[in-house]
């Protein structure tokens, strides 16, 4: 994993920033292949512009940093040790310090109360410009997660029908990502008028013959690399006029959008595509959210596929296209797939029915 | 919950603060029941010393934060605004704001240049200090939370043996864990060797006849409390000498402690009273973490049991008993508890047999 933190090294002494200082979460693993338990004691890499990096860990987690496999120093602290005064130790008389987007404000104080004479500025970007590009290795295992995921719509029709509950519904769902080796994320299953809520999650409503039912589906696999789908059921009954015709529009505008994207358009116009669809079909004030965000080791990440981020795609960076349209009230439906920018196209890496799926 | 921020309110006046803001985690959980995912889109409690406060949130989760029964007013912003500018305008001419000690650097730089004439302090403390007491509802929450984690160790000879994968034990365990309708946050099986590194988790080392096993698991009820309670097991055989005579130094320190901890004694005596028996039988070095942590709607929180923290128990702390010996390359053993201080002593929520178990 060196090349990943050299890296990292070589665009910070470009842009001005003498050390980054990385805590728990997503960069720290992409950097180190360490994932920290996000606790309340201390663990930073310090990773200056030049020199050798450290990875400071409390010292009850120093065995469980080694195994890990990290390839830097790692220093620890006791219980009664000061971890702000090691860090500032480590950093030195660096000037300009690059502080992990995540990092807990907390933190940020102390460092700042430990280094009086640092600038701090925001770091993530470094990480991000790294991380928004996946090489061949991370490809494939967005490609694994897409295909694990798949299989669990594919089953949709054991476990989603008529009076059964989401959560029952959610719950056989769960267990069939777990089955995948996979973590699971997060399941929603929005039936009838709970689709109209994007961020919906599992309710105790029980689903009534015909409801038009939203499911959007994450986990991580085993590797690391999360997925996203989003499919779009009936439970038994016909297809409510109302709803037909609006979901007709929103293929409409999905398949727009996956043959639109590739490596030299802006991530925004992406989004654009899409949305002049839905508002020429008169439902542009039900597409409420953005097309898309990045995916990789965090299911949401670099780039955001939103109107104003002027961002050219390039090779290897993976999003999702999910445009959707919410019926207050009614019902709401979304088609997401996981997509990656080869080098001259796009490569989609879900690829169950996107119609309605009548069960 | 109303009273929860209203108290917040006055202790932010008392210490100067005008204004607290909140971001996802605990803290929001804690002062207005909303469980907002921890998501990029920015979700903000802003909370004036005096005055109506107000919940920011993005639009798409709009629907969550009001079914979520929040007793405060809800503002949302759309995909594209500037969420910093809304929060801004809602914080005035606020002087002094108090910043969520996990909120991300983020969030705290972009605020900093949307308020550029107010100082930001932490605001965590004021959060802390309600926290740190559990009302009558909360006890009986960590109570009940108690009940189901000791119904798992119970169950321990179910799947603890010879010949099986810490692994296959530990999903064995978090699946008992969900059947309990809790989440499984954290499963630890340290059998052997593996016993002796505080923070191991899982591995596939196949459990050996006559193994020690550290065996540490917790998981969150419905109510959202959190459990964590330490056993020590034996996997078949006849316990080794050193083992003995180490583990039962252990049990007295451990027993010491719960017969000391209660409302009047400093948190790092409880610590100090335990340390003081492990190292007179010569292990001192070997118990190399803090004796224990608050436990209420996080596993970790104020307040911690360790050297240093001068803080005086009061009715209503909560917190985890937990020495532990630690002999690198042959085993480790922890025994504990969470208990919460009454108004005169300790009620103790873990019981299930803290003797070596053989199974």
């Amino acid at each position: 994993m060196g090349s990943r933190w050299q890296k990292a090294q070589e665009l910070s002494a470009a842009r001005g920033i003498d050390a980054l200082l990385i805590t728990p979460g997503a960069d720290l693993r992409y950097l180190t292949g360490y994932e920290a338990l996000p606790l309340e004691r201390l663990t930073c890499l310090v990773l200056p512009s030049e020199g050798d990096p450290t990875l400071v860990v409390p010292a009850l987690e120093r065995a469980a940093a080694v195994a890990s496999g990290v390839d830097v120093t790692v220093a620890s602290w006791n219980e009664t040790d000061d971890p702000f005064a090691l860090v500032a130790s480590l950093v030195g008389d660096a000037a300009t310090i690059g502080i992990d987007d995540h990092m807990w404000a907390a933190r940020v104080f102390a460092l700042g109360a430990a280094l009086p004479g640092a600038d701090q500025v925001l770091g993530g970007s470094i990480v991000s410009e790294l991380r928004i590009r996946k090489d061949a290795d991370e490809a494939q295992a967005l490609r694994e997660a897409g295909v694990f995921i798949d299989r669990v719509h594919e089953r949709m029709g054991e476990w989603l029908r008529p009076g059964r509950t989401e959560r029952e519904v959610g719950t056989d769902i769960a267990a069939a990502i777990l089955v995948e080796h996979a973590t699971c994320d997060f399941v929603i299953v929005g039936s009838g008028p709970n689709g109209a809520s994007p961020h919906h999650e599992l309710s105790d409503r029980v689903i009534q013959e015909g409801d038009p039912v939203l499911v959007d589906i994450g986990g991580t696999t085993p590797a690391g690399y999360c997925s996203d789908s989003t499919r779009n059921y009936l439970a038994g009954g016909s297809v409510p006029a109302e709803y037909a015709e609006f979901y007709a529009v929103l293929e409409t505008a999905q398949t727009a959008q996956r043959e639109h994207a590739r490596p030299g358009v802006t991530a925004e116009s992406v989004d654009a595509v899409g949305r002049h669809i839905i508002a020429d079909a008169g439902y542009g004030d039900l597409f409420m959210h953005r097309t898309g965000h990045g995916i990789g080791q965090e299911t949401h990440e670099e780039p955001y596929i939103v109107a104003g981020n002027d961002l050219v795609l390039t090779e290897g960076m993976a999003f999702s296209i999910e445009p959707g349209i919410y019926v207050e009230g009614h019902f709401g439906a979304r088609i997401e797939d996981i997509a990656i920018c080869t080098a001259d196209g796009l490569e989609v890496l879900n690829n169950t029915p996107r119609e309605l799926v009548i069960l």
